[in-house]
């Protein structure tokens, strides 16, 4: 059994775990058998957007077919 | 004054603040002077439960008895 | 085009999103130019607050004028 | 000359080699020119498993074609 | 559901999944529910043992009963 | 052989070294065999005390029982 | 808006701006939205090449299409 | 004696060294006494701008007044 | 209630507390609420002074007027 | 009593602890008094080798005389 | 100009600059050149000494002739 | 086959590529197996040199001879 890692950010103007889930679901489009993620990083972006956008790095590990 | 400082992983399905409560009222069932809590680690766990289980791994400080 | 970083640490009794725009906002009394936030460390205050208080320290980075 | 990185974790009954080399094969069945590899963890799960799992976190150095 | 994670060391002349074992079975005298085990250090005694003497410094993560 | 670490904060008006002792001899209150200790950080409390407290947090390492 | 970082080393034997612009040009050949880039470390081949190849490890940041 | 730091980040389309001195020369203008520098990331911004900006976050030292 | 943070490097040439108090004094002569003061690392100069100059590089905390 | 640390990295085409084991040996053909040893970093070299390489980077302690 | 570090670990039983006295001292009988000293740990010794025994880790910097 | 590594600070009114270079070419006079070098801080000197000083701190790892 073989898990791989990647990492993601995901952004939400609502909280830390929307950020999270944004970035869970997008991994989820393309791969079946995420196990866990951990989080790297929690940021908000201000500049550049209108509201505030809260910002989470993730490392998403899911299970490698054989 | 001394205090001691143990490592709990709370989790929630609902948010990390929750998490991390449900490892601050665990130690309060059995310590009564806790004084502060650092996060260590945020976490989600998905492959092993039905629902997505926020995970907060904190380090929980309590002033020990003379 | 230089950007300056300082670290504040904001507190909410509500959520560690408060927490992060408490400190947000305490900035932009100040500063006009906020371009992003990293979260360095979340806690929470126990034992000399009447209810939990959770503490976002955060770097925030603003440009700086000519 | 470029070079990617990509995060595996390889697991084995017998040792934390065995878990390197697992997740080395595994990268090489698609992966023509690795050239090193980094321990970034290791660990051993115990609550999911018949065994002890050995487990080791690496990161896989290969050479990018043009 | 609540984790309790404690540090071990644990020794073996023979390997450090000796001396990581031994940390667990160490545990395991006292803890049912051992979970899953993070090594955060590896190092060899030499000087005021016979034999080298092989180190694994360990978190161990069990779960806390209600 | 099977050591445990925990982790301490001792506190003192004079001295780091006192502060360190201080949480020393509170582990040897009921601890008999401390081995060694690593000292993770230090730090001044200075707004809720009359006089400035230095603190030293330490992890102190002892050896287990069979 | 979901990112994805990859880890990619970059060699010359020029500068580390050019180890730092040939993985990000390897990076654009097959990625159209490069936000920002991370440096992680830098180093210097010397015994396995003829002249100092200076190397780049980056972290390369793109927008994920939905 | 006393110094005091403070976190910039300057920018440059150059090089990092000139991105460094960004920061350096805008911390001049205010501060008469800058002592030594210290490199803590580097980056290059590519979304935003029209051509790749090399970023370097400096820590700034300098001496305190009486 | 928002805290700041700023670094300071106290030097003395009697002791690391004695280091760490200089920066603390120094500071008080401009902030009015110091709450607490991290260590970050300590070191002594010795090549351009006459005697050993302890270095303390110190984190101090103080709570931001509304 | 004074202690020296210096970095060695050794290899093996067995296991980690013969990696560890081949850098100790190597210190002690001129070194008498090796204290203890920290491993820093475990790895595998794929690329120019037959075999793969196990790797050991490592802090050897010994004592100066004096 | 060029400056070389060498990791030395001093000891002492009265205080932590002590234990840096020492290696700094030790440094000395062989090197003229001493220019700064950065602290990397402190500890302290109680198992296999009389009285307990602060130990400090230090990197000692001195200018290499030419 | 063991390597050995050393800490060496090299100095450059120019570039951090030169004050790198500046580093190795030391260590080459003295050593002939040089194989790969890390970058662990860079850093500028401004107070006690007439022009800015680029400084690279790096860890030059070389092949031990039998």
């Amino acid at each position: 059994m073989v898990f791989k890692k990647i990492d993601l950010i995901g952004t939400s103007e609502e909280s830390f775990e929307d950020a999270v889930d944004d970035a869970i679901e997008r991994a989820e489009t393309t791969l079946e058998n995420v196990h866990w993620v951990e989080v790297d990083e929690l940021g908000v972006e201000v500049g550049s957007v209108e509201n505030r956008e809260y910002q989470a790095e993730v490392e998403i590990a899911f299970e490698l077919g054989e």
